[in-house]
């Protein structure tokens, strides 16, 4: 169930000066270049310093702290970055009461997830925590929460697979939010803003299939002796796994680097 | 593309006092039950006579016609009503300037395109005309139209088939016009009126996809020689088809009955 959409430091409790990334732990260092143009990146949304120059000394320092998402239960595509003014998503696993966390997807093109790092990509999260985020958490709470799982089996059936394809989910999605989105709004201008940014974004319900998708397994990290792979994710530089019965003990490996088409520098 | 919707009397031209309906030409004694009471809804509506008693006077004494959708440009499902103050979408065929209408699908349940009678029906149909189909043509008259080609061949391959399956296209239609629907309507209160009518009508795309249909092969009907089948339509008593070289000439045949579950009387 999709529940709420609030910023990172109420519903996971994010510290302040602290980046959550994609991926099993990730030391400064070891990271791939578009996850570090990342983290500079938010630390300046996050007004942490004033430039890439001054933020690179605060985590080479240990002033700001780098962590997985998934330790925080959150679950973000690409470097996935999360900074606690950053809005999330919140979806819980009815069942068992856990609940997982993802940003809003910021779109294609410049944005954090890929590693841009200019002024329009701080404009943009900025804008989301200050309308998207609330308008969003506002017509949620309002609908009493949204069913992922109905919402997805069908998407499924409609052509989605939750990854790369997910203009079923993202068009049902908005269909199904957009009356509560009109009851609680300020006004039609905020909803016009908000229905291009929906409207023109075919992979906005990736972040929510994640956090579905992270949900429901997480439980199983607490039952001994469980053979089963509870967790996969990875940076650009390593792929890591959890299993179910180890509980929160990565496995990691190096990623290969896919041979592909890639965005400019 | 799908530029406009407006009331039937602007749109094409239609008389007072005339009732459309689906398939071939058809006499008042020879239509099936949910037909003619479908008709002596839709005079009710347009307030030409009181009762039912009172509206099939005006039909048996000539003082409303009956006629087809397709001779007006019209196409509408199941009984397929269409009178004057109806608003109906406005479907253009670019290449060779041709139009075709359909009105606004109502939703399931007690409609006038089932036959239904009953005063929530009129109370559907003037809210429609009020509030829904004003709402709907500002934003596509602010859009510059939808493209419908384009629209249509995504939802296929999300699994509609433009007839009992529209849930891909009423979403995508949807999500598409949400932001000039939130720019163009008076306040958030009517929007979410709308987003309702619309997230509660997984049918509501067929009207658009039958207007669709029809206006492609209607310059057919003007091909001398021409051997293809340019029209097919049906009511419950007579199915009838227009063969393109052989202009507006129908030929027709009664209509099997289905076996199957049927709606309560």
């Amino acid at each position: 169930m999709l529940l709420d959409c609030v910023p990172a430091r109420e519903a996971l409790g994010l510290a302040e000066r602290t980046v959550l990334h994609s991926g099993p732990p990730l030391a400064w260092e070891r990271a791939c270049s578009p996850v570090q143009t990342a983290i500079l990146c938010a630390i300046r949304y996050e007004g942490w310093a004033r430039d890439d120059a001054g933020a690179a000394r605060l985590v080479e320092s240990g002033a700001v702290k780098l962590a997985p998402c998934h330790h925080s239960g959150a679950a973000g595509p690409m470097t996935g970055m999360v900074t606690a003014s950053m809005p999330v998503f919140v979806v819980e696993n009815r069942p068992r009461g856990n609940r997982a966390f993802a940003t809003i997807n910021e779109g294609l093109g410049k944005v954090l997830r890929f590693g841009a790092n200019d002024e329009s990509v701080v404009t943009r999260l900025r804008w989301l925590a200050a309308e998207i985020g609330p308008l969003l958490g506002a017509a949620l709470r309002a609908a009493g929460g949204l069913d992922l799982r109905a919402l997805m089996a069908q998407a499924l059936r409609m052509g989605d697979e939750m990854h790369q394809r997910n203009v079923a989910a993202s068009s049902l999605f908005a269909r199904a939010l957009m009356p509560h989105l009109a009851r609680t709004a300020p006004d039609t201008a905020a909803l016009a803003r908000l229905a291009d940014f929906i409207g023109g974004n075919d992979q906005f319900f990736l972040n929510l299939a994640m956090a579905a998708a992270k949900v429901a397994p997480d439980p199983c990290l607490d039952v001994a002796g469980t053979t089963m792979v509870a967790t996969m994710a990875r940076t650009g530089t390593d792929f890591g796994i959890r299993v179910a019965g180890l509980g929160p003990r990565w496995f990691t490996a190096p990623v290969n680097t896919p041979e592909g088409l890639y965005f400019a520098p």
